[in-house]
């Protein structure tokens, strides 16, 4: 059991869990509390540390016990843990992670993929709540402009609520030339723009379909939102001016879901 | 110039900015920054602390300085902000505001009204943005049950970016009382519920339509699922067991503007 902070694995991932460069130096991403790591792939583990607490409650389930079994793991004591967690109320597992890698012809490979390009996004918790509504929505993928923040952020790797494994994503340094690369590919491109004259339920997004979503205050950057071939609007009543980011591409995703499921309207 | 942390006005802010209990009892709330500050009803606004440096940055702003005229405003020094501020980085105005009193008779007004009634949310980001989203998609209002957070918590404030002037909301002691009353004015109602049958986009929203929505973890109380007519559920790909409570609930009150903007399916 490692009791001390001072440890070079506990200070190591407690640097992890600060810094976006020294994780994507590593290629890793932590995660943490049971549900992430049940929902874990087996081989995306690279670590596993519960705290003495934690593995007695642990205890009482089979499935996690069967888990741990395989993965293997170190316990910590509490103090330590408290030391490696990012969260105030630690449920007392955290799991170091390989970083997924994919490309962007991966997230091309099906019929019809329904696409989602952030540019610029902030908040964390946003951007976790997308790749958890965009799993539910069925995208085939994220891409991911520069000025985005880090998926593998523990604070949007926890609002991903387990999707950040199943919801592949790219980073595009080049997010106008992956734009571009979308629509020669024949996948239709929508900017999530408050200048757009067409609603969102006009549009047919029975063919590949990528949204556009910009920045939570200044919203897509000309440059981008000129790539795109349409622009898409929202709907908004009283003196609302723009809906929250998450929410307008989980209003957008979930419109390609409903047309794609060929309900009939009431 | 108020330059002391101990004067008593700014001890009381601080006070009001951390205890909801505190701020009930005067019948107040806070709205941080600009945007709050201009949308604010001038009616609510008690009071308005401005930082030397915000004053100087107003100064540029015909609109910001006539209505603080208006409305009168105390001086602050920097430091002294940063005390009454809930933020990291203050905007440097504050207001301190009388808090709204609606009726449930108040929202059964108008014709066919949509409503929400939320049990137990816990995020006060995620109530600000189900304000946010209910003004853009035109709720008649909200219904809160006890254990719900706040909607003038400064974070939830913030969140509903002005919102709050303009959707009407009451606090229920009863939520079941209240969704009875509901029902008993011909308004349908619909638990949100992972056990629904039939999909949201299923039934017709034209009428008078409620949704219930329950805590983020848990979920709706089985006593007021019960009291619903209806069991609606948003379809899920992947492995996806529920959608944020603010996403789930901004699905619902798009789909009902969707179907009563009276637009053709594509």
């Amino acid at each position: 059991m490692i009791t001390s902070s001072a440890n070079p694995r506990v200070k190591q991932v407690a640097q992890w869990q600060a810094k976006a460069g020294e994780r994507l130096r590593a290629g890793v991403f932590l995660a943490e509390g049971f549900k992430m790591y049940m929902e874990a792939p087996r081989e995306w583990i690279r670590e596993v540390y519960v705290s003495a607490g934690a593995l007695e409650r642990a205890g009482e389930c089979r499935d996690i016990l069967e888990k741990l079994e395989g993965t293997g793991y170190e316990t910590v004591s509490e103090e330590v843990f408290r030391k490696m967690s990012d969260t105030q109320t630690p449920q007392g597992i955290l799991c170091v992670m390989e970083r997924p890698a994919h490309t962007l012809e991966e997230l091309l490979e099906g019929p019809s993929p329904l696409l989602l390009v952030l540019e610029g996004l902030q908040d964390p918790g946003n951007l976790g709540t997308i790749f958890r509504t965009g799993e539910g929505a069925g995208v085939a993928g994220i891409i991911l402009g520069g000025g985005t923040v880090d998926p593998c952020n523990p604070k949007a790797v926890r609002a991903t609520m387990g999707s950040i494994y199943r919801v592949p994503f790219v980073s595009a340094e080049d997010l106008p030339g992956a734009v571009d690369r979308l629509r020669q590919q024949g996948i239709r491109t929508y900017a999530a723009h408050l200048e757009g004259k067409r609603y969102y339920d006009s549009f047919s997004f029975l063919g590949g379909t990528a949204f556009l979503i910009g920045n939570e205050g200044k919203g897509l950057s000309g440059e981008l939102a000129d790539r795109a071939e349409e622009y898409v609007k929202i709907p908004m009543e009283g003196q609302v001016e723009s809906l929250n980011a998450a929410v307008a591409a989980s209003l957008l995703m979930y419109e390609v879901h409903r047309q794609r499921s060929g309900k009939k309207m009431v």
